[in-house]
């Protein structure tokens, strides 16, 4: 077992309360690295961090102009929505245009996320369905994919149907791994996920910066244009977004930040050893304030983010989180 | 920074996903330390895991016999409770036995813990209230020492009020520590909470478990009796304190755990470095079935917790979590 650095350290009354370990690269498009902490060559599941790379192939076919999907849409199938009525409404307008229903879905069905939604859900007498998922927007282009490519919609979250063969094939690409030989674990959504390097993911986002690539201009700008659609109103990477506008970033479940920072032509991925996405969020900022690539305002939005102050239940000042630059290949 | 071994490992598709690092200690009543791993000296918030030394001045001073205080309202005196209708009844309980109410709680507000609660909550009109906070079990219980002392019970969370001062004194006495010199920060609930090794945690559990020290018994039985009221309907001590009676077992913030084995004369401590529950239920079940104390029964139960099964939102299963026994001292 590795013994990754600490990138992010919780404190309580001014003591060392917990840390969370991890690892980092910092990529240009050629391969080589910029900046990395711990194991950069463990194979890590980069789960839905990775999600512009299975909307990809949905650009690259065509389908999404096929099916005049708008940049709110092309974001929200990159997304790990909040299940707000916004986001309900889009990843419905998805279906509908590819001429699917939600009865098609293979995500599964949670809760919304926020408290509000919760209880409005409750109070109206419904109950959670699968366009509440998370990943209902991803789940919504893969759909669209599948009916442009003429294939059965049954089943296209297996890895052997033609939608994840594609995407599978885009991950490869892009980040030069053997996806074939890769690990492959299931997601909460039920699609394939394959465990490969933080260099190789850091790499693929270096390369969606590429200004001749349409289809990954396509995207970062979709998102860019609607931060909302990519997390909701209390998630990290909205509110990052809204506030770097240059920067393009994408959580992944159990403590993965993957993204690019187009306008300086590099990609990064980090993992949080335990998970924790208090402790990649923390960890992830403090790497991007290390890149000399920021103006002083952008700066500062990230290292609010970097830098956290934990308040109790009574609004008292307890605590803090504070991400941590790690020796370089520490 | 210390590095303590893995306690447990998160897996998907069969391969390690995520992992927590950590450190435990069991001790007698003696302070023999019986098993151990990682740094056992290093000072560790306990937050809430030593919530049965905040009770006991409450039945040492005489305050929850002059009130009459019965077992299952000891028992929330030291739960983290979810917030369910019967926490709400026993807290209210407490409250009016000791002549307070309400008002007096200086431990904040909070939404209850388990969604139905939540949406009950929210459809009858109300909002979150003190009675509804994790721990206004523990301030009734405080609220009432304050009133059988004669003491103002404003300010009773207040490092300098006569409640938690005594706390102070419980506390040092029996993990043989200066409170004085530990580290203090504020917890949730704004009472103290002092940093101190596990080594000394472990030991404080352990004399709980003499026959002859009757507050001591009286909590152990209490909680005992009413495992409810300790945590709720979802929560892991219940569940497991139901399960495997002769365990007493407690929860803290940023991954503590606590508690004594009365029968085996042994309490212990262990904290997952990340402050994840997830990973100290696991690694803390790990260590209890290292000790050969249990039934087989028990021990299946115990086992059941130590290897659980993750499914994802259409329930396959996709990976697991297994606490792991570190090597002696390592």
């Amino acid at each position: 077992m590795n013994k990754n650095p600490v990138i992010a350290q919780v404190t309580r009354g001014g003591k060392a309360e917990s840390s969370h370990r991890g690892a980092y690269a910092v990529s240009d498009a050629s391969g080589t690295i910029v900046s990395a902490a711990g194991d950069i060559d463990a194979a890590v599941f980069p789960r839905s961090a990775i999600k512009a790379f299975q909307c990809l192939p949905l650009i690259e076919s065509g389908a999404a102009d096929h099916y005049g999907l708008d940049d709110e849409e092309i974001a929200l199938c990159c997304s790990s929505h909040s299940g707000e009525p916004d986001h309900l409404r889009v990843a419905a307008s998805i279906l509908k245009k590819a001429g699917n229903d939600e009865a098609l879905y293979e995500c599964g069905a949670h809760w919304p996320h926020e408290r509000k939604d919760i209880v409005a859900l409750a109070q109206s007498g419904g109950t959670p369905r699968a366009i509440h998922n998370n990943c209902s927007g991803k789940h919504a282009g893969m759909l669209a994919l599948a009916r442009h490519l003429g294939t059965s919609t049954n089943g296209y979250v297996r890895v052997t149907h033609p939608v994840q063969e594609m995407v599978a094939k885009t991950l490869g690409d892009y980040c030069s791994v053997n996806i074939a030989s890769a690990p492959m674990g299931i997601d909460g959504c039920s699609v394939p996920t394959w465990a490969f390097p933080l260099r190789h993911m850091a790499l693929g986002f270096a390369r969606l910066t590429d200004p001749a690539n349409a289809a990954a201009q396509r995207i970062i700008t979709a998102v860019r244009n609607h931060p909302f659609m990519i997390s909701g109103s209390t998630g990290f990477d909205t509110i990052i977004m809204q506030k770097v506008p240059r920067l393009f970033i994408k959580v992944g479940a159990e403590g993965v930040y993957c993204g690019c920072i187009p306008h300086a032509g590099l990609g990064f991925a980090l993992k949080c050893d335990d998970g924790s996405t208090r402790g990649a969020i923390a960890g992830i900022c403090a790497v991007l304030l290390s890149l000399d690539v920021w103006t002083a305002e952008e700066r500062a939005s990230l290292d609010s983010h970097c830098h956290t102050t934990l308040k109790n239940w009574r609004g008292l000042e307890v605590g803090s989180v504070e991400g941590l630059l790690a020796p370089a290949n520490a």
